[in-house]
């Protein structure tokens, strides 16, 4: 069985997303691309138009997981609360819709994708590229995107192998 | 012609909320009370819930217009963090319902209510009830939402007041 994998990078004025699909072993790409929220509409228009790309998305592509980066807050408070918004709107329509929403630190993703947690997001795009048969991946939002639903399928992967190796020592 | 508004104090726990009608110049107290979210669920599932939630009060009243307080970021980029979500989730299914977005800094509101800009919430609750003819108001999160949407009300009637003066006046 095929599942759908929907990445998300999400931000109050650019959102990077990918979709790929996996039987589990192999990775299919799917699609990928940013949404642009209105520079010139209100905040609250902003999440609004958000939300409704959103809920296209998910009403297209069906994904049964949801990726995201877990945040490591900085100091500022202000961004934090801006993206708050974004991530907000995401996991609302995102639960609503069925999908089940994981999250991930940005460096676990790099290391599981490239090898090495202080990756750079120009090698992130490399290694997704590569993974996905892709010739190119114009933006970098989208990248980091795509490896957040790249590296769950190896994280999932992993996991079923963890759990069939307890179950053949009989633990 | 009758106007609809609806003041919510949102957060990721407990969101306070307050429904009011009005003509123009008397307040209608409609309904008050709290989204409480299921503390044992993850945070994107209380996201969820929020929106849900949210989605029922405005298919039920309509409003044309939902009042929020305005906020000025303290230091604590975490909390800033968790309540930019729950207002993402609340802004955006506004939006989408149609309604239009107002906010309000809070020593505003208290000053506008009460008289005080340094009123406490009691000064406040006590006010809202006199004003919408309660005999009482369980949350305090409640009255703080009652208080946006009558001090809303107030903010139209004194920007529709100085509209016609100016027309009078002919300038």
């Amino acid at each position: 069985m095929k599942t759908t994998i929907l990445g998300v990078d999400p931000g109050s004025r650019i959102t990077g997303f990918g979709v790929i699909e996996t039987d589990g072993e192999h990775l299919t790409h799917i699609r990928h691309g940013v949404i642009l929220l209105d520079e010139k509409a209100s905040f609250s228009i902003r999440m609004g138009q958000l939300a409704e790309s959103i809920r296209e998305l998910l009403a297209k592509h069906r994904p049964q997981y949801v990726v995201l980066e877990k945040i490591f807050l900085g100091k500022n408070a202000d961004s934090a609360f801006k993206l708050g918004h974004a991530r907000g709107v995401l996991m609302a329509e995102c639960v609503l819709a069925g999908a089940i929403i994981e999250e991930y630190a940005a460096r676990q993703v790099k290391k599981g994708v490239t090898g090495s947690g202080a990756a750079s997001k120009e090698d992130v795009q490399a290694v997704v590229k590569n993974l996905l048969g892709l010739s190119q991946i114009q933006k970098i939002d989208t990248s980091d995107a795509l490896a957040l639903a790249c590296y769950h399928v190896f994280e999932s992967r992993k996991a079923r192998l963890m759990s069939r190796a307890v179950e053949s020592w009989g633990v």
